[in-house]
C-alpha cells in the first residue's frame, strides 16, 4: 500500500508501516491512503482519486466534520477512519499508577525511615474500596479491566445512564439523589470525563465536603473538572486523604503552587497519554485498517461522516 | 466462641472478633481457640483441655515446630492454623504500585514540568512487556492475578520448576540456560524469593550486566536479594533503566545513600506488608477457621504438623 502522511509523517508510524511493507509517497504521487493529523485548515483542497481511505491520527473529527471535509470527499467514495480509543491503555494505566502512588504513600517516604508513619497510612486498593469512575467512556472501560482483579466496586458515572459493561452499576451524571451518593460513599473518585460547560469546577467546594476523610481523587480528565483552590483547602484540612492529578487548572500548575508540596498529591505533567505512544500507534491503526478496507470490510475506527464519530 | 490471644492481642483482630459475636478471654477462662502470635518460647506450657484451635498469628511455624509444640499439642487432638497467604494480595498490590511508579517516572516529575522529559521516558506496562517473577508462590499468583489485564508476558521462576498457574511458562531457578533467558530478556524484573544462601546475592554485577537497559526491577523479598554496591553501578551506568525497593541491603538504607537521589529509584520503607493489615486479617482468619472447624472441615490455613505448613 502506498501511503502519503500530511501535513507531516510521524516517524514512528512512518517506521512500522515501513517494516509492514508500506510505502510513504507524496500526495503526488498517487496514494492509496492518507495519514493525516492536521487540523481543518491543513486539509488538502483536493485528493488524488487513488486515496481511497483518510486516517485521521486523532479520535474528535468534529472540526472537519463542521468544515465540510468529510462530506465533500465521502461523497467522492473516500472512507474515514479515526483514532478512536488509540490511548485508552495508556491512560487507564497511569490512572491506575496515580491511584496506586497516593494509596500507598509514595511521596510520604522519607530516606528517614518512616515506616511507622507508613504503616498507619498506606490503603490498599483491593482493600474492600468503592471506586467511581466519573466520564465512563473507552478508557474507563479500560479502567475497569485494571482493577477488576483487586475486587474494588465500581460506580461508574456517564451522561447517559446507560450501562457500563463491569461496573458493578451506572449512575447518569445529571441524577442529583444519585451522585449524592457517589460522592459520599466512595473511597476513590477517578476524573475521566469531557470539559464541558456542566463538568467545569465538577468538582468544588460542595462535593468535596460530602466525600469522605479517607477519599482519594484521580484527575486525568481535564484540569478545570476541579477547583483547584477548593481542592487545595481540602487537602489542607484532610476533609479529603490525597489526590493524583495528571491535569491540572491552570496548567501546567505554577512552581510554588503549594500542591506540589503536599506529601499526599502526586502530580504528573499531562503525560498519562504519550505522542510517541499515539505515533506509533496511529501506523498499525492504518496498516490494520487497510487491511479491512481491502478485505471489504469496515474498518475498526471507521468515521460516520455524517455523525462525525 | 471464646478465645485467648498470646501474648497480647491486636486490638484490630480483638475488634473484628468481638463484631463477629466471639470473646476474648484469658487461657484459664477455659476458651475454644487460642490465637498465638509469639515465637516458640512464648507458647504457653499447658493448654486448657478447652482448647480445640490453635490459630498461628504468622506464616512460618519451623520455630514451633522444631520446638515441637505443634507435636506435642497434636497429640492431645488440637488443631492448628497458620496465617499463609494472609498477605498475599498485599504484598502483591505494593509490588505493582513500585512497578508502575518506576515505568512512569513519577519521581523524574518536577515542578519546573518536565513533560517533555516525561514523554519520552515514561514507559507501560502493558505495552508488550515481558516480566520475570523470581519466586513465584502465592503473592507472585496474585501478581500476576493483578498483571494479567495488562497483556504481560509472564515467566514465573520459582525452585521445583513446576508449572505457576497464570504464567505464560515457568523456569526453575537452577536451570541455568533457562535463567540465562530470564536474565537478558525480560523488561521487568519482580524478586519475591525468600532469602537462602543460594539465593543471596541471586542479582550481581554479573546478573545485571545480562539485563536490558530498558529492564526495571523491583525487590519486595528481601533486601540481600540484590548486591545493592552492584545494582547502584548499574543504574548510575544506565545498564538498568530504574528500580523499585520495598526491601534494601543494609536496611534501612543509610540516608546517605546514593540510591535516595536517584529518580530511577522508588524507595518503600518495608510497608509492602502491613501490621495493622495482618492484625485485622488475623480476627478474620480464626473465626472463619473456628467456623471450619465448627461444621467438621478442614480448616483453609491448617497445619499439617509432621510437615509444619
Amino acid at each position: 500500500m502506498k501511503y502519503a502522511f500530511l501535513p507531516s509523517p510521524w516517524k514512528e508510524s512512518a517506521d512500522h508501516l515501513r517494516a509492514a511493507g508500506h510505502e510513504m509517497v507524496d500526495l503526488s504521487e498517487n496514494p492509496d491512503l492518507l495519514i493525516f493529523r492536521g487540523g481543518a485548515s491543513d486539509f488538502p483542497a483536493e485528493l488524488p482519486e487513488s486515496v481511497k481511505v483518510v486516517q485521521i491520527g486523532y479520535a474528535g473529527v468534529e472540526q472537519l466534520l463542521e468544515a465540510g471535509i468529510l462530506a465533500r470527499h465521502a461523497g467522492c467514495g473516500v472512507r474515514f477512519a479515526n483514532a478512536a480509543g488509540i490511548y485508552d491503555d495508556t491512560v487507564a494505566e497511569a490512572t491506575l499508577a496515580l491511584l496506586l502512588a497516593v494509596l500507598h504513600r509514595h511521596k510520604a517516604v522519607s530516606r528517614e525511615w518512616n515506616q511507622e508513619q507508613l504503616f498507619g497510612e498506606t490503603e490498599y486498593l483491593f482493600d474492600a474500596k468503592k471506586l467511581a469512575i466519573i466520564g465512563a467512556g473507552g478508557i474507563g472501560k479500560k479502567l475497569i479491566e485494571f482493577t477488576a482483579p483487586f475486587g474494588v466496586e465500581i460506580t461508574a458515572v456517564n451522561r447517559s445512564g446507560r450501562d457500563v459493561s463491569g461496573a458493578d452499576r451506572t449512575v447518569a451524571m445529571g441524577d442529583v439523589e444519585a451522585m449524592e451518593v457517589v460522592w459520599s460513599e466512595s473511597d476513590c473518585v477517578v476524573l475521566l470525563a469531557p470539559l464541558t460547560p456542566e463538568t467545569r469546577h465538577l468538582v468544588d467546594a460542595t462535593v468535596l465536603a460530602k466525600m469522605r476523610n479517607n477519599a482519594v481523587i484521580v484527575n486525568v480528565g481535564r484540569g478545570a473538572l476541579i477547583d483547584t483552590e477548593a481542592l487545595t483547602t481540602a487537602l489542607q484540612d484532610g476533609a479529603i486523604a490525597g489526590a493524583g492529578l495528571d491535569v491540572t487548572d491552570p496548567e501546567p500548575l505554577p512552581a510554588d503552587h503549594p500542591l506540589w508540596e503536599m506529601d499526599n498529591v502526586v502530580i504528573t505533567p499531562h503525560t498519562a497519554n504519550i505522542p510517541r505512544f499515539m505515533a506509533r500507534r496511529v501506523g498499525a491503526l492504518a496498516a490494520r485498517n487497510w487491511e479491512l478496507f481491502a478485505a471489504g470490510d469496515s474498518m475498526s475506527t471507521e468515521v460516520d461522516v455524517e455523525a462525525g464519530y
